[in-house]
C-alpha cells in the first residue's frame, strides 16, 4: 500500500532499547571522565564502620564547582548499635559486605561514587517506616534507591548515607481489569509490570530504555518521561495514588485508585519528581492504557527542520489519535551510526530523519491512515524519502536508528551531554547556534530527541576532555535555554549533578518555596541530601 | 451500516449542556432549601462599609453542623482608607454598588450568600499582586472568584471577604500552532477558549456544562473534571504552567510552556485543585489536543450493571483510541426524563442506559469501529437495544438524555445530591444499597454519571426537605464511600459545604499536611477562608 516507501530493510534487528547492566557504555557525562579529578570517581570505598567515626565532617571540603560535591552535612555516622538495630528488624537484609554494597554506591554511568557502608532492603511499608523513624531520631542520612538507573547522580549516596533499596518491595498488589488501574509496591521493575499488564491486554503508560532495571517507585520519584509521553502524558496525570513514608517514618496514605478525587490538595503530586528528597515512595497506583493491537513505524527524511516541523503538524492532524511517537535525528547522528556502528541508512541521505510510531486498535485503519499521511507528506514535498515497518523485527531495526545514537556517540570521543526542553519550534536552533559557536573546536555537534515532547538531546564530542570547549559550551547552553523559557533538565531531573543549574529554569522565589517544602517535610534534611535543591538552600538541611 | 440500531430520533435537539445563568434551576443542595434556616440564605446584604465595623467578629456564632459557617475569623474590615487605595490602583474597577455586588455574593445554586461590600476587578497580574500585598499587610480576607459556577460554596465570600474577580483578565497571551500549547489569563471563559482553539483546529482538553460562564483559572483552581477526562486526562497532566500570586502579593512564575520540565518540585501542581486557598491563579498554559474530525454518539440499553461494565470493557478494547465518553443513567433517571421533561426514550425500556461518544480523525474508520463494536455487543447479548447518531443535532439530542437528568430531578422534589468517586465496579452498588436502605422514605433514588471515570452522581428526592431522610442517608453514604476507598468529592471540590467531610476520603496525617501547606503559603489565612480545609484546622488561619 505504501510501496512508494517500502524497501527491504537490511538492518540488524537489535533489542529495541538496549540498556546494558553492569557494563555501562563508555558514554561519560562531563562530570565523569575516566581518570577525572571528580572527587566522586577518585574516592575509594569508605572506611569500615568502626573507623568511619574518625572521618571528619567536610573532610572532602566544599566545592566551588556547581556540580561538585557540597560539604558533608553533620549527620550522625552509623554505629554498631545502629547496625544491631537494623539487623534485628531486617534479618539478613541489612547489608554491609563491601562487595555487595558496590553496585549501590556507584551510579549506572559510573560518574558518582558514594561511600555508604550499609544497604537496607525492606520488604514492606512498615519496615520502611521503622527505618526512617530510627534514622530520623538518630539524624542518619538516607539515600532511597530504586533501580539505580538515574543519569544525574540522584540515585546513589554522595558520602556515607544509608542506602534504602526498594528492590525487595516488588509485589503487585492489585490490578483492576475494568479500569486498568494497577497498584504495586515501589520496587517492581518496569519491564515486569509491562509484561504483567500486557498479559492482561493493557500496557504501562510509560516506557523507558532502562525498563529492564528501573523500578516504578524510582520512575515516579524522577517523573520519568520516556517514549510514550507524547501519547499518554506525564506521570502527574497517570499516577493515581501514592503511599509515601515521610522523613519521620510516618506513612502518608495518598493511595487512591480513583480517576477523580477532589478532596483537598493533591499531595501525591509533591512526591512525583521529588527525587527521593521529600519521602520514600512505597506503593504506586497507576492508570494503564489498553494494549494497542496494531503498531507501525516509519522512517522519513526531510530537507530542512522547518519541513520536519510541518511534517509533525501534518502528522498530528492525519494520524491523530494513533500517533504514539515522533522522534528525530540529524545527519550528523546518521554519520556516527554509519561510521561507528556500521548501521546503514535505510533511506537516502537527508539533513534530518524522523521516526514516527503509530499505535491503534485496528490494523487496516492504521495502515490506511499512515498511507494517506505519507502520500500527503510526499505530494507536498515535506519529506523526500522514507520506509515503513510493520513487522516486529523491522520495527526494532528502525527504532534502533534513533536509539543507538547514544551508543554511536560514545565511540566518537568524549561526550558533553545536554537534555533540554524547548518550545518545539526552537529545538534545532540551539544545535545550529552551538555548531556555529564552536566551529572546529568540537569534533561533532549533534541533535536528536523527542520532537513531540519538545525535548532535545544536544551532544557535543571532542577527542578528549576539553575544558576550553566546555567553557565555550557552558553557561552558553543554559543561558540560551533560559532565554527561550526552556528547561535545563527535560526528563532526567537535577539529582546531584544539575542541582545548581535550577535557577536557569526556575525563579528564585520558586526555588525558595521548594526549600520551604523540603524543610516542612524533612526538617532534618536526612532524605537524599545534596540532591535536587541548590547548595545555597542547603542550610535548610542542617 | 449499523441499521440494526438506527431509528429515527424523535428527540428535541436542545443545547447540549444547558447551564442557565442568573436563573439557577430549583435544584437545591441539602444546604440550600428555599426558606431554609441556613445562615447564608437568611443573611441579607450586609451593612454599609461605614457600619460594617460595628459587626462583631463571630456575630453569626459557631456552627456545629459540618456544613454550617464557621465563626468569622478576626480579619480586618474594609475601611474608607482601604477603599481609597483600591480606587486609586483600580480606577472604576473597585465596585461597591450593592446591586453590582449581588451576583458576586451569591453562588450559582443560590445556596451560599456572603456579605462582601467590595469587588475588585484587576486586569493584570501586577494589579493582583498590588491587591494581595495590600490585603496581606492589612489582614483583609480575599475571596478569589472566577465564573462563580462552583457547586460547593467555594467561589463566594462567606462573610465580608473582598471579592477578587478575574473576569477582566481575559486575554489570550499565546497559542503555539505546532505544539497546541495555549497560554492565557485566568479569566478567559472556557467556551471562548474552546472556540478560539477550534478555529485553529485544536480543542480544549476539558469541557464542562458550565463552559459558557466558567473561567479557566477557576477550572484549574477546582481541578475541574468534565466530559473529556476519560480521553484527555486530568488538569494535573494537561496544565503545563501556572502563574500564581501568593497571599503576600508575590507572583510565583511556574508558567512553563513545555511538555517536560524536571527542574525541582512541580510547584504548580499544588495550586491545581486548591480552590483559591493557596494563591490566585493569574495565567494558565495548557496543552490542547487536535480537534477530532469525526464524532459519533451511541445510546444503548443493558439488562444489568454487570453487562454495562462488560460493555465498557468491550468498548475500551474495540473502540480503543477513539473512545471519548462512556456515561450511564438508570431506568429511574429515564422515568424522570419521561415524566418531567416529556423526553421520550429513544430505545426500548431497559434497566440501564449507556451514552458512548467516539472522537477520531477518520469518519469511515470510526464508523467501522463502532459498527464492529455494536455487532459484538449485540451478538454477545451485552446490550439489548440501541441507536446511533452522527449528525450534530441528533448527537445533541442523545447527549441531552444524559445531561438533562439533573434538570428532571429538580422537578421531582427536594434533591439530596452526592458526587462520589468509586472503583468502577462498585459504582452502582451504592445506589442499590441506598434504595434498599431508604425503602419508601425516598421518592426517587437515582444513579447516573461517568462510568469511564468511576464517578457516580447519586441523587435522592423527597417531596420536601426531610431531616429524617437525611439522617438515613448521611453519614451512611460517606461511610459507604470511605469503606470502598472512594472519594466524597469526585470533581466538585470541598469548598465551604464539604470541607468537614474531608476525613472520609483523606487520613488525618494528610489533612494535617494540607494545613501545614496552607500555613506556609498563606500564614495569615487571608485567601478564601473557611474553604477546603476542615474547621479543626482553622486555627492555622488565625
Amino acid at each position: 500500500m505504501v510501496g512508494i516507501f517500502l524497501r527491504t530493510l537490511g538492518l540488524r534487528a537489535s533489542p529495541r532499547r538496549p540498556w546494558p547492566r553492569g557494563a555501562p557504555s563508555s558514554t561519560t557525562s562531563r562530570l565523569s571522565p575516566a581518570g577525572s579529578r571528580s572527587p566522586f570517581l577518585a574516592r575509594r570505598p569508605g572506611p569500615s564502620v568502626a573507623s568511619a567515626r574518625k572521618l571528619r565532617a567536610g573532610a572532602d571540603g566544599p566545592r566551588s564547582s556547581p556540580a561538585g560535591a557540597p560539604e558533608r552535612l553533620p549527620f550522625s555516622r552509623v554505629t554498631e548499635d545502629d547496625l544491631a538495630f537494623f539487623r534485628e528488624i531486617l534479618p539478613g537484609r541489612a547489608i554491609t559486605d563491601p562487595d555487595l554494597m558496590e553496585s549501590g554506591n556507584v551510579d549506572w554511568l559510573k560518574s558518582v561514587r558514594g561511600s555508604s557502608e550499609l544497604l537496607l532492603r525492606p520488604q514492606t511499608t512498615g519496615e520502611v517506616s521503622q527505618i526512617l523513624r530510627y534514622c530520623h531520631g538518630r539524624n542518619l542520612a538516607v539515600n532511597p534507591q530504586g533501580g539505580n538507573t538515574g543519569l544525574v547522580g540522584g540515585s546513589v549516596p554522595v558520602y556515607d548515607e544509608i542506602i534504602l533499596s526498594t528492590s525487595l518491595m516488588n509485589n503487585i498488589i492489585n490490578f483492576d481489569h475494568i479500569s486498568g488501574i494497577l497498584t504495586c509496591q515501589a520496587g517492581c521493575v518496569l519491564e515486569n509490570l509491562s509484561l504483567y499488564a500486557e498479559e492482561r491486554d493493557y500496557i504501562m503508560p510509560l516506557d523507558l530504555g532502562a525498563k529492564g532495571s528501573c523500578q516504578i517507585g524510582g520512575n515516579v520519584a524522577t517523573n520519568a518521561g520516556g517514549l510514550r509521553l507524547l501519547r499518554y502524558g506525564s506521570l502527574h496525570g497517570t499516577v493515581l495514588g501514592l503511599e509515601v513514608v515521610l522523613a519521620d517514618g510516618e506513612a502518608l496514605d495518598c493511595l487512591a485508585t480513583l480517576r477523580k478525587d477532589n478532596t483537598g490538595y493533591d499531595l501525591k503530586q509533591l512526591f512525583i519528581g521529588s527525587e527521593g528528597t521529600l519521602g520514600v515512595i512505597t506503593t504506586v497506583s497507576i492508570l494503564c492504557p489498553r494494549k494497542p493491537s496494531s503498531v507501525n513505524v516509519v522512517f522519513l527524511g526531510c530537507e530542512t527542520f522547518e519541513q520536519l516541523l510541518k511534517t509533525f503538524q501534518l502528522c498530528k492532524g492525519m494520524l491523530g489519535e494513533i500517533l504514539s511517537a515522533f522522534e528525530f535525528l540529524d545527519s550528523e547522528c546518521m554519520r556516527l551510526l554509519n561510521t561507528h556502528l556500521k548501521l546503514p541508512n535505510p533511506i537516502s541521505d537527508c539533513p534530518f530523519y524522523i521516526v514516527i510510531e503509530t499505535s491503534g486498535s485496528d490494523l487496516t485503519h492504521d495502515a490506511e491512515k499512515l498511507h494517506n499521511f505519507l502520500e500527503e507528506a510526499m505530494t507536498s514535498s515535506l519529506v523526500t524519502d522514507g520506509t515503513v515497518a510493520t513487522e516486529d523485527s523491522k520495527i526494532k531495526a528502525l527504532w534502533s536508528m534513533r536509539e543507538r545514537v547514544t551508543e554511536a556517540l560514545t565511540h566518537d570521543g568524549f561526550v558533553y551531554k545536554y537534555d533540554i526542553s524547548l518550545p518545539v519550534e526552537r529545538i534545532y536552533r540551539l544545535v545550529t547556534d552551538m555548531r556555529e559557536r564552536l566551529g572546529d573546536r568540537a569534533k561533532s555537534v549533534v541533535g536528536y530527541g523527542h520532537v513531540g515532547d519538545g525535548n532535545l538531546h544536544l551532544n557535543i564530542t571532542s577527542p578528549a576532555e576539553d575544558p576550553a570547549l566546555l567553557a565555550a559550551v557552558e553557561p552558553f547552553v543554559y543561558e540560551w535555554t533560559a532565554g527561550c523559557q526552556g528547561s535545563v533538565s527535560a526528563e532526567h531531573g537535577l539529582g546531584l549533578k544539575k542541582r545548581n543549574y535550577i535557577y536557569y529554569s526556575k525563579p528564585s522565589r520558586a526555588v525558595a518555596l521548594m526549600g520551604n517544602i523540603k524543610a516542612m517535610l524533612d526538617p532534618k534534611g536526612i532524605l537524599n541530601p545534596y540532591k535536587t535543591l541548590p547548595d545555597d538552600l542547603k542550610r535548610l538541611a542542617r
